[in-house]
C-alpha cells in the first residue's frame, strides 16, 4: 500500500501547491464529496491536467473514473488487413480523446488470454476485438467483463457484444460467382476453417458452386493460416495434387501474393493459365503485379464503424447487435 | 484515494480468506516488512496468483515492483519492417515472462508524447523504441524515466540508451556501390530525410558516388515517407522530371512496392529499363513479382537482441552501448 499512497500523495500536494489551496481541498475533489464549490473543483482540475503524468492519470482517472485507454486485440497473421481496420479505428478513438493500447496475439488459448488480462489489468474503458479463439474460458472471462467491447470484422455468436462486419457468406458465395460468370469450371479454394467467418465464407463457396451445378472437391480446398508464406505452401499443395484447376480464391490477399508467386515461379501465366481472387482488399492489392482482383472488404468503414460504436457505448447509449457493410469485388489483373 | 484504497482492499480480503491469515498479515506481506515468516509470505503470495486479475496485478506489482510488461513503441509507417522486427522481440520478451503493449505513433510530436506518457503511467518495466522524434521535450522525458530502454533499429545520438542497429551509412554505401557495379551511372534514391537514419543512408549515396566520379544529382533524390503509396508517388515525380535514371535505390522495401507498379504502368520493364533496389528485406520481398533485390536488415537479429538487451538491463546488467549488426545485399530480380 506504501507504494501507491505515497504516489498519490505526491501528486495531491504538487496540485495543491499550483491550484493555491490545501491538499485537504483537493482531497475532497479527488474523492468526489460535495464539499467543494463548482468554481475550486475547476480550479483544481485545471491544474491536475497541467501536472505530471502521474498525478494527472491517477487523479484523473479517479475522479472520472475513466482511463482514457482503448485495447485493441488483433491477431498477428493477416498483418495487413488488421493494421488498416485498426489505423481508421485508432484515429476514430484519438478524435475523440482516448489512447489506443495494441495486443497482438497469436493463436493459442495462454496468448489470448494473457492479453485480455493485461488490457483488463490496466483498466482500459473499452476494448475493440478482432480476434477470434477456440476456447471457451476466454469468452466467459470477456462476459463478466463490465466494460463496453465491440466485435470488429468477426462473428462470435456466443458473445453479446455489438459487431460490425461483411456478410462473410455472401462475399465468398459472390466471389465465387464472379469466378463462374467467367467461365471457370474448377475453382480451388485456400483458407482458415474451423472457425465462424472461415466456415461461413467455405459455405459461400460450397453454395455457389451447388447452384451452378459443379460438384464440390474437397482436393481443391486447402487451408492456409493467412499468411504470405502460407499461401505459397497452400499453392505447392495445389500444383503437387496434380489436380486440375483454372482458378483459385484465395481467403486474404496476403496469402494470394504467396499463391501468385508460386503460380509464376510453376511457369503459370496470370491470368492467361491461372486466375486468382482475393479477399479484403488491402491497399497493397492495387500496386501487386499483377494487380490482383479481390473481394474487397470496406475496411475503413470497419474500422471507423467498430470505433463510432464503441464511443456510442462509452457514452451509455447502445448499438445494433449486428451492422452488416456491404462488401464488393474489385477488379484486377490477376483474374481474367 | 477512496478508488484506490477499496480495490486494493478487497484484494486483500480476498486474499487473506483464501490464505487463511489475517487481512493485517497480507497487508504485511505486501508492504515487504519484515515481520511475516517467509513460509507464510510463500502462502499468501500464492494465493495472491490465485486470485482475480486485479489483486494479482496490483499486488504483485506492489511486492516485486514490476508490472511484466514492456512497452513498444513503433511508427505506423514502414509497417512490416516493423511488424518483423517487433515479432522477434516479442518472442523472447514472452518466452522470459514478459507481456508487450505496443503503441503505434504517428510522426507528430504530440502523438508520441501521449503514447509514451501512456505507457510509462501503466508502468512498464522496460521501453524498446523504435521510433525517432524530432521533439527535444520528449526526449528529456525518457531520460528522466528510471526504467530500461533499447532503441531498437534506430540511432538517436541525444539518447544515453544502448542501440541495436545496423551501420546505415555503410549500408547505403554498399547498396549504391552494388548498382554502381553494374554498370548504372544515374541512380535516383528515394527516401526520408531530417532523422539521424535517413540522413546517414543519404550521406552513404552521396560518398559512393563520389568516390565513383560521378556528380551528386539533387533531383534525382526525392522524398518518401516510407509507406506503398509515397514510394508510388516519388516514382511519378522522377517520371515527371523528364531526367535521365536507370536505376532508383528506394530505402525501404514497401516503398520500392510503389516505384515498381507506378514504373511498370508508365511501360518501363524491370530490371531491362530500371533497376530497383529496396531496403529493409522485409519477407515480402521475395514473393513480389518481380523479386525484389534489396539491402538486407538482419530482421531477426535486430528484434532478438534488443529483446535480449532489455532483459539484460532489467536484470541489473549493462550491455553494450552500440551493437552493430551486419546488413547485407539480397539479390533478386528488380536489380539486373
Amino acid at each position: 500500500m506504501l507504494e501507491l499512497r505515497k504516489e498519490v500523495s505526491m501528486g495531491i500536494k504538487e496540485i495543491a501547491k499550483e491550484a493555491g489551496v490545501s491538499v485537504a481541498t483537493v482531497s475532497r475533489v479527488l474523492n468526489g464529496t460535495k464539499f467543494v464549490s463548482e468554481d475550486l473543483k475547476q480550479q483544481v482540475l485545471a491544474c491536475i491536467e497541467k501536472e505530471g503524468y502521474v498525478a494527472n492519470h491517477v487523479a484523473r482517472s479517479m475522479v472520472l473514473k475513466k482511463t482514457f485507454t482503448i485495447g485493441l486485440i488483433i491477431p498477428e497473421v493477416s498483418e495487413l488487413y488488421h493494421q488498416m481496420v485498426f489505423s481508421q479505428a485508432e484515429h476514430v478513438l484519438e478524435e475523440a480523446g482516448y489512447k489506443v493500447l495494441v495486443c497482438r496475439v497469436k493463436d493459442t488459448v495462454s496468448s489470448v488470454r494473457v492479453y485480455l488480462d493485461l488490457l483488463l489489468e490496466n483498466r482500459v474503458d473499452g476494448m475493440l476485438l478482432m480476434h477470434e479463439t477456440s476456447n471457451p474460458k476466454v469468452y466467459d472471462q470477456l462476459k463478466k467483463s463490465q466494460i463496453p467491447i465491440v466485435l470488429a470484422g468477426i462473428d462470435i455468436p456466443d458473445l453479446p457484444f455489438p459487431q460490425v462486419r461483411i456478410d462473410d457468406f455472401q462475399a465468398s458465395y459472390d466471389g465465387t460467382n464472379y469466378l463462374l460468370s467467367l467461365g471457370k469450371k474448377h475453382i480451388a479454394l485456400i483458407g482458415g476453417w474451423g472457425y465462424s467467418v472461415g466456415d461461413k465464407r467455405l459455405q459461400g463457396y460450397k453454395t455457389a458452386l451447388e447452384e451452378a451445378g459443379l460438384s464440390f472437391d474437397p482436393a481443391l480446398v486447402v487451408p492456409g493460416n493467412y499468411t504470405v508464406e502460407s499461401g505459397s505452401e497452400a499453392m505447392e499443395r495445389l500444383l503437387a495434387s496434380k489436380k486440375t484447376f483454372d482458378s483459385v480464391f484465395v481467403l486474404s490477399d496476403e496469402m494470394a501474393i504467396g499463391v501468385m508467386r508460386t503460380a509464376l515461379d510453376a511457369g503459370l501465366r496470370i491470368p492467361q493459365d491461372l486466375s486468382v481472387l482475393g479477399f479484403d482488399g488491402i491497399a497493397l492489392s492495387r500496386f501487386l503485379n499483377p494487380t490482383l482482383a479481390t473481394v474487397s472488404q470496406p475496411i475503413i468503414q470497419i474500422g471507423v464503424q467498430s470505433a463510432t460504436h464503441l464511443l456510442t457505448l462509452l457514452q451509455g447509449e447502445k448499438v445494433a447487435p449486428v451492422t452488416l457493410l456491404a462488401h464488393r469485388i474489385q477488379t484486377g489483373d490477376s483474374v481474367g
